[in-house]
């Protein structure tokens, strides 16, 4: 069994491939010291390579994983290094359909949350921070074990943070370690990091056995958002207290224009990243979500109704498609599935929210997706 | 070793009959793949029976849980389909004993929290919803894995919402894992889950071993209110952003009347659903207490001070009685136990509480449940 | 495997000595039923001496853990008991550098939290709490098991708290488990535990194995406060809903004056106490931070990012010094950082924070631990 700081640690497998199909299954149980000294992979440190070599079946290319509404970025590689370009700025962002469509938002490369970064164990990274913001920025890497130099930390690792204007290298340095992590903003947190600095960074194994490869693999970051008016730049939590707009990649639910389609049997990992002022409660209607990986680390798989998620956390979950229709995932605090306090199409939950829908199930109302058909309850007339 | 969602699942035991019998506890151990294929029951969906055949003893009928300020409702069998009446209005409750007694709440039947429904693992249930409410209505059943006709989510999975004077009937359709779990409305959730339109919904095994069954099993579901004043309608929490009333079974711990008696070497059985729009830490005094089911699905037994439960959990947890006395059950968010940050009788703590009594104790002082006895802290004045 | 509340328990060692000495951890496999009735130490009463014995090496004492900013009160033995004095009233104190320094809080002999308490298992404690309050007030032992006698739940198990000027002693009663537990006011405790009448108290094994001894053990109990002025007396949060003022030991990270130095291969441990009245999540940089602890119970030791805490929760965990520099450890709320939403030196994170310095890096710039370079993001003006 490995041991870390201090204490040994139990690993556990991932996933294995086809659901029901139990004993073939390999490498599930948890190491113990009864078996004498482990030959599980050293997962502590991002400076070896690390990444959970289970399953069954024919090794293949993950899938790389999508983030609904949120462009993906691989990088340019170059030897073992794979450079990202990240420009933070502020724009206008379509984060809902009523009772207002946009905000002004900070982010990357035109988005908030800023791209995904897909990298593979085993590479280094470099990510070069180009700075258009009004004020001073920097950036940290959320889970993963960077030196020092390249921890970001305005005023203590970083003493200088990059001017408006400026430009920062950070890395190369190595990601070892398999899981979902994230980037964002160390500079005055609880203004930029509300305001929208930050994005997922996905660490992927360059190959993993056929079985506990996902049919669809999502990430989904969570945000929440208080713009005064229409377009207007967004306040920071504590000014408010309020978060009158729930997101789920940068939008809530009736602004995602489309539902997530999957199929029967379909494997599917939903990677949540908590970039949030608040705790959250996401639950998947109809099926079981299983929790598989939490803050970067496998964890024993928990099957659970809801997901709660603090700010900062990372959570793995998967469910197995065996219930077709269409089926919510939100958080289920109930007035984070408000538009300021007000429901969608027929009273519809909205904010914090994405629909899956299965290609044998009738198409989610299109009503759903647009403002149109809103009408204030009559109780709150 | 079950499968699901791509993962092998551990499956644990509920519980052990009499404490500190330890030898005689079977079923406890996690099963594992080294065991070859395992035989533990599928518990991850709702089309077949299943439950925790385990403990010791002779196999009986589990004790059917209570909760208490709130009525039971077993419905009507007929053949394999127990069917629930379930009717949404308006109501004053009384809630509290100070600063105010009463509130206008919505619920079912006349509660909010609305009757916790029972039915055994193996049953289908169906439960038809009559809509007295001033707007339209559906109902969601949390943690169960109903047919997505059922699902009662305002359009999406049910497009046209129960009108008000409406009926709909939801089911039959089966419930197949034992646990805790709830119903609540799936229309504008953010009003009218805040406004009480939630409840309970126990699976039991039809049978157990002796030695698993409690002795005191009872539902306590967390909510919390806003009235503005003495009798008025509840405001939803986006609204103020405050809960002033927090409450267990929809009455602060001054207004539950009576504390819940025990007795010496009882297992006692709680069974927390958090239906309010805060995380909650719940706390028992005196006693470890030992989580054993999280979100209807057993999980390894954990010894714990506090409890968390975000929105829309459920966690069961039990303590033996070992240490004599009165002992307060309580959220441990220091203003949850307060109503409006006052405190009752002597600076006790009311709210989201109750108190279990041993049967041999002092009687909870009769002051305590009384509003008479209130006085304003001096340093508050 | 023992078992406690009609459950069977796993039990965990809490750590093996040196890192990556995997071979040489005994006692790190969970006891289960196929071993036969298991001989570990009953747990879950504080009557009889009970602490884990595990680890390897000769049996040491453990280090004493300290408070950076806090007092630590080895109390005064006779016999078997050990007695502790406590005076709460009302004093100022210097909870942060800006936008101002210091505010009235309540506490015990002139801190907040007040001074942490040590005993060791199999000890009997005494408490002697003197009032200096303009209020009645009470002590309550969290986490422990003490007699319902000295509970200290005011107009519940004492009936008659403690009035202003008057005395009490709580005690002398057992403590029986090794842990991390606190002691705090349950008189109006939404009033008295948000001005600061709480404090950590520590059992710690009489000896244990050399390779568990934490080179640092340091306490932290996580408190928020809203002084309306300069030194004006904290309100309690259900008056505000806001906690501009979010602390470590009784003081923002720019308080702190000083970073806690640690040196390469050091097994660090933080035992966290929230007695705030907000969940945080608490992440360590550039390390992963183990869980080994939760409230007062070992836990199968897990990797974590950030670490959830409730209001009540205790948690302890663990890393090894395995990669030089400054690296902060903070709640992950990002408004949590920030004194009244003002962020410290070049916009580096305050409020709830410490820095771990390893020897060999360069200083922490002294300007973070002062107020003169402070100015406002540009974006705020």
């Amino acid at each position: 069994m490995p041991v870390v700081a201090g204490v040994p640690v139990k690993t556990f497998t991932v996933a294995c491939a086809a659901a029901l199909l139990t004993a073939a299954c390999s490498g599930s149980t948890p190491t113990t010291t009864a078996a004498g000294p482990s030959t599980a992979p050293n997962r502590g440190s991002d400076v070896g390579v690390e990444y959970e070599n289970t399953g069954t079946g024919p090794m293949v290319a993950p899938t790389v994983p999508t983030t609904p509404s949120v462009p993906t970025e691989m990088g340019v590689k170059q030897g073992n290094v794979r450079t990202f370009s990240l420009t933070a700025s502020q724009f206008t962002q379509h984060i809902a359909n009523f009772p207002l469509k946009t905000a002004t938002v900070w982010g990357y490369n035109g988005s908030t949350p800023g791209p995904t970064l897909i990298a593979y164990a085993g590479e280094q990274i470099k990510v070069v921070v180009n700075n258009k913001l009004p004020e001073p920025t920097t950036m940290h890497f959320h889970g993963l074990h960077q030196p020092n130099a390249d921890d970001g930390v305005s005023g203590i690792s970083q003493p200088t943070p990059i001017p408006s204007g400026g430009t920062f290298d950070y890395g190369p340095f190595p990601v070892g370690h398999v899981g979902t992590f994230a980037y964002h903003s160390h500079f005055d947190g609880a203004v930029q990091d509300d305001r929208g600095l930050d994005g997922a960074l996905i660490v992927l194994p360059t190959s993993e056995h056929q079985s506990v490869k996902a049919a669809v693999d999502v990430v989904m970051t969570l945000q929440q958002f208080d713009p005064p008016s229409e377009g207007g730049l967004v306040k920071p939590f504590g000014e408010s207290g309020q978060f009158p707009f729930s997101t789920i990649n940068g939008k809530t639910g009736d602004a995602s224009r489309a539902a997530i389609t999957i199929q029967r049997g379909d494997l599917v990992r939903i990677r949540i990243y908590n970039a949030s002022n608040m705790v959250h409660s996401m639950h998947l209607h109809g099926h079981d979500e299983v929790l598989v990986d939490k803050n970067g680390h496998a964890v024993p798989a928990e099957r659970q109704t809801t997901t709660t998620v603090a700010p900062g956390d990372f959570a793995t979950i998967q469910f197995t498609a065996d219930n077709p229709g269409n089926w919510l995932f939100h958080c289920h605090f109930p007035h984070h599935t408000a538009n300021k306090m007000m429901a969608g199409y027929n009273g519809a939950p909205v904010g914090m929210l994405r629909i899956f829908h299965y290609d044998t199930a009738p198409a989610v109302p299109t009503a759903y997706f647009s403002s149109a058909h809103y009408a204030s309850p009559t109780a709150m007339k």
